[in-house]
């Protein structure tokens, strides 16, 4: 192996001595002050600069996911932040470690749901009674392998998640609300013919819905909650530093402790 | 300890069954498609609401900060996606755990030697010349006791680094070049007389003379920074998915091992 | 819900003023220098003491894993203790972020592989005849599903995995090579008739067949392999701050850059 | 940069298609099931194959430390399990994260402190008089410099930590009882003369005297801590899996969470 075949391509940071390049543009002059947080976030990961549009509807996603109170991943970031305070990477790391399948996948999987169907198509339906068909048949085949229809249900929000509506609208008015968004809306209105029971199209759900229309890749949709997580997170973390909770958090825990032999577990 | 006693406080996330609230407001009604992903990052940490011109300066800030090509961190986040590709959690987090003192905590550690020079000032500079005072006083300290001052010099941009005037010039139109970039430009100004040499002011302490200058709190300043590290990691990731190069850095350090006995290290 | 309701059941570790226990035994008094660390792992997940011979085997596998030279999983861990050298657990928990599918789940893929088909045997083969016969039919109905069977193969012990002989030699030793062990041991010899070609019984699937005859839980056993890689890691963090080469590692990648346009990825 | 320059020296594991070596031994010819795996986790950070004394004395440490109970760390480890089951090195690495200076950087403070005095006294003294004497200096330098010392006092075990004698009398029965432990058994002695009251001398403070007494490198203490921590860390997510309670904590957590206004914090 010689090091002349050692060449590791990237179209994302370069520099020299005078110059920085992000993306094939120059930073200074042309991204700081000019280019958004988010705006950068979609063209770092898409490869392309997004419209204004396509920028108000991605951060409205990343707005929606980006705190949901104590949710288990809040508690370990702040439990690790009062163990190791010194390490603020890993406060936010181990946070982010519980964006997996339960708790943050919901937008991946309901984004990778749809874009399997939509993909299949051999044309995109007219109109919503065409949707409403490829929902019902999307939803029948699904219960057919006893496989969970993701972003149906919520359970708080049990008859209306309140940012769903709001993020179809912002898409509408943004003219991104394209065929993911379309079918889920669609599997909104036709699910409960085949099970049996209504249930609300859910935030995590429409987000992955929404991202997946504006041509983001389906395996990283996970990414964008967990970008959006990452603010959260550092909310959790600066308020547990004003105002700590932690501390209270542990000892509710250790005092409530009771030991059981293993034999009884 | 009765139950009625256990409470947690929050200010951020709450909701029921209708709402979700985050900071007090309404997010599906006052936030989503209304709030920047930027301006809610900077929300959640100060606890309150900037304005549109410190919004300007942090996310320059943020953009400034997301990626510098194939650092170690970048390195390690996609070593890990090669090894744990369903775990896209694992490898963000990965990366984030080298945001640490040597490569990304220049940002944090000027902020704060600024800020404890600013905040023991009986009265601030009214110009240029007074700064150059205060700043010469603490870069002479700082050698006194061995100490460097944070910021200054760069492997690469030995000469200038380009981000430092452009994000001096954004603070100043948006009204926020306060104290703390102030004594930063006024240290690069004194410093040679110090350390008899010129080095530049680097793109990392001014982004945390920045930061400081918001308002926002200087033990959090590396906060900001993994942020905006976590948009360029995504990146990373994304760019690894289409155009792998882990497996050929992986090789590269595995097939140029050289066994050496432990007496000889 | 009332406090009284609160109660976290545990048979791990309790505490009060005069005594440690752990798993219903005095730390101090009865655990400190009489129990092995490896066998207070076992103990810590199977919730019972092992014999002295699965200690035995149970140290084989762990030694056996523990590290395997510049892994993705090493350098990751390097190059983050270069990035923070302050937060040793930073490095070490990078590491084990690549303890995923690719390069560290065979262990758990072969033992969960293996333990379908014997917990559906109807009684165990007498003879190795009988093993084969139940080993022929896993392999071919994997095969007829596309799917890949764990544990055969390796990319440089092309021919014969030095483990894989020890392992089950300590395991029979023991007493403990069971119906995982002879049946991973089967699938060895039969499977060139369906496969068309003669693969090796990698270390890996051997180390996962003989922890599932250990009666550990199969979803667990990534959990060992994990536990063997730590002790590795520490050996490279070690070796890295007598003998660092994150730095070389870093610069080798980073001075072989090349600019791409995203259009041309 | 030529490639023949690339290098990356090693005395850990290398392998070619025939054999595995580590530390310079064939894996799986003169490790396996000859060495355990404590004794090899001793042997890939110190470089040296220990003694059969000293293996039981790390042992004894590596046991001492493994688990505390529902610490923030397990609890954190639990809560990322719970979001994220596909992910056990995720919840692994989540709990070893909180393995800071707070709950588990005592042993490598105090081993620290501990070897600065000791490699700074001009000749051993003889007798436990001589090590009083360095120890009241000792604490009395900390003491004028608003120090700490490392080691003394625990929330729980205020009078006694049941595992300090245990330790020094195994140290002692293995011959690994040295400077550390007795300048550590020294400072036992004599604070209550400069402090004004009697602090027991703690478990992971003898944890850190016992490993620096072994020769092992004192910035890497921290290391053997969650060495021991990734043992008790997989006990909780054994627990977790037979009889979980991640749940339960966060919901205690989430309903009992008061929106109180930022202001007001």
């Amino acid at each position: 192996m010689a090091d002349r075949e050692l060449s590791f391509p990237t179209s994302l940071g370069t520099s020299d001595a005078k110059q920085i390049r992000l993306l094939g543009q120059d930073l200074a002059a042309d991204l700081m002050g000019k280019v958004g947080f988010g705006e950068l976030a979609y063209w770092l990961v898409a490869g392309r600069r997004p419209t204004r549009g396509e920028v108000r509807v991605f951060e409205a996603v990343l707005v929606a996911l980006a705190d949901h109170g104590f949710t288990p991943t809040a508690i370990a970031a702040r439990l690790t932040y009062l163990s190791a305070p010194e390490s603020l990477q890993g406060a936010l790391a181990a946070g982010l470690l519980g964006g997996g399948s339960r708790f943050l996948g919901v937008t991946e999987d309901c984004g990778r749901f749809l874009h399997d169907v939509v993909q299949r198509l051999p044309e995109v339906p007219a109109d919503d009674q065409g949707w409403d068909a490829v929902a019902l048949e999307a939803v029948q085949r699904a219960r057919a392998q006893d496989k969970l229809i993701p972003g149906l249900g919520h359970p708080v929000h049990k008859e209306q998640d309140p940012r769903t509506q709001v993020l179809i609208a912002i898409a509408d008015e943004e003219g991104t609300r394209g065929p993911h968004l379309r079918l889920f809306e669609a599997i909104g209105r036709v699910h409960p013919q085949v099970l049996n029971r209504a249930l609300p199209l859910n935030g995590a759900g429409v987000c992955g819905a929404a991202l997946a229309d504006l041509g983001l890749p389906v395996d990283l949709l996970r990414g964008f909650a967990l970008l959006a997580r990452a603010a959260g997170l550092l909310g959790h973390l600066a308020e547990e530093r004003r105002n700590p909770v932690g501390m209270e958090i542990y000892l509710s825990v250790d005092r409530n402790a009771l030991y059981q032999s293993p034999q009884d577990q």
